[in-house]
């Protein structure tokens, strides 16, 4: 995918894309049209704060998972010692028409199914295959630190693990690196926004910045974090817009 | 003015400023305020496409400077040859109270005050002066394309102003380099779409980083002029996120 000017192809930067300071970009989730722009970048490795799934989903994976294992004494009960004539209609018949010889039997292949389901439609890999052959084939080490994504007033974003993005990020080692989520709104202006405490920005600019690419999507709670959070123990770390110092 | 945290003088980057690339800047007019940010920037080169007055009111200046000069031979002829009375009560009563010899002196002494007043208040230097200072005091060359900012549809944006300006910017000897305008959204947002094009964004990209900057304030014509402009002469420009790369 990709356009063409006077017959050259032209570069389609991910989402949302900017240049947070030397070595070091932002964007929103990179999609296979955006890997010849980011080829010209030189990654070295990329910063993905991208949880797909919040955990309320997750736990619903697992209640509808071993629901069945959970039930199936009950089940088995019902079959083996015939307590009710309903239960036999509702469960021996679809699963003689079916060929199924049981009832655990039966009960396994619908855990399987759901299983394959959430897997395969609801629960992405957090990178998907195009991606991961793409960091693959350029050499690009990627550094994940699931944050779950949140609507408020629901949000929890986790102190530590945005610290230990941060170190990461922070690492000349890691760059040219780009620190990215899903919409690089929320989770990225998080994380850029501590960034930019630990380079000594009054706040009023660091919000500016949040707010030009959260938009109408700006979050106070997101703010708040960024304001309460607390660089005292990173201070050490040396950070300015170093390498073009003349 | 600064803030402080923890004792720490805080900084305050200019308005609107954010990373174009390695080497480039952007932001809206830098105040006092922002000096001590940008001195972390070890700028070498300020791109100013920033003019303070339309031309409209240039125009108006020199109409109101040379109009008295124009008018002069008139007003002296009626004051030596006495052709009418109204023009001797209106001209030569004030004149002789102020202690003013003649009128061609009278006239001179309207031109002085009006040009200090224009030049005092209605135009100020491209460049306030300490501005200047901070340039003269960290070596910072100022390049000055004056642009006029103008509200649609009374928008005329000079390719060849802008044309001129970008082979400063691409320029690495003047790197780093902060473009800036008035509140760069604007002018400054044309200089770097022009960039962007150049350096083979796709539009939708391009138009995409320009309304980050712009917002609500956003202009068609703009991005009009954006979508015309012409690299095809500027194309041997090596122009990438080259220094980035490994």
């Amino acid at each position: 995918v990709s356009d063409k000017l006077d017959g050259e192809d032209l570069f389609i930067p991910p989402l949302n894309f900017a240049m947070v300071d030397n070595g070091i970009f932002r964007s929103g989730f990179p999609e296979p049209a955006n890997f010849s722009f980011l080829q010209t970048l030189g990654l070295r490795s990329i910063m993905s704060v991208y949880s797909s799934q919040p955990l309320s989903l997750i736990f619903l994976y697992f209640l509808f998972c071993f629901s069945p294992v959970l039930l199936l004494p009950v089940c088995v009960s019902v079959s083996v010692f015939e307590f009710d004539d309903p239960f036999r209609i509702a469960f021996e018949y679809p699963i003689e028409e079916l060929g199924v010889k049981s009832l655990p039997c039966m009960l396994l292949l619908m855990v399987c199914l759901f299983d394959w389901v959430f897997v395969r439609y609801l629960c992405p890999e957090p990178y998907p295959e195009a991606n991961m052959e793409f960091l693959k084939s350029n050499g690009i080490k990627l550094y994940h630190f699931g944050i779950e994504g949140h609507k408020e007033p629901f949000v929890n974003i986790p102190e530590d693990t945005i610290r230990e993005a941060l170190k990461v990020v922070l690492d000349v080692r890691n760059h040219p690196v780009i620190i990215h989520c899903k919409r690089g709104k929320h989770r990225t202006g998080c994380l850029v926004g501590c960034y930019r405490k630990l380079q000594k920005w009054c706040l009023s600019s660091v919000f500016d910045e949040y707010q030009r690419f959260a938009a109408a999507k700006a979050r106070v709670s997101d703010q708040r974090f960024v304001e309460l959070f607390d660089i005292s123990s990173m201070k050490h770390l040396p950070i300015t817009f170093s390498c073009l110092k003349r």
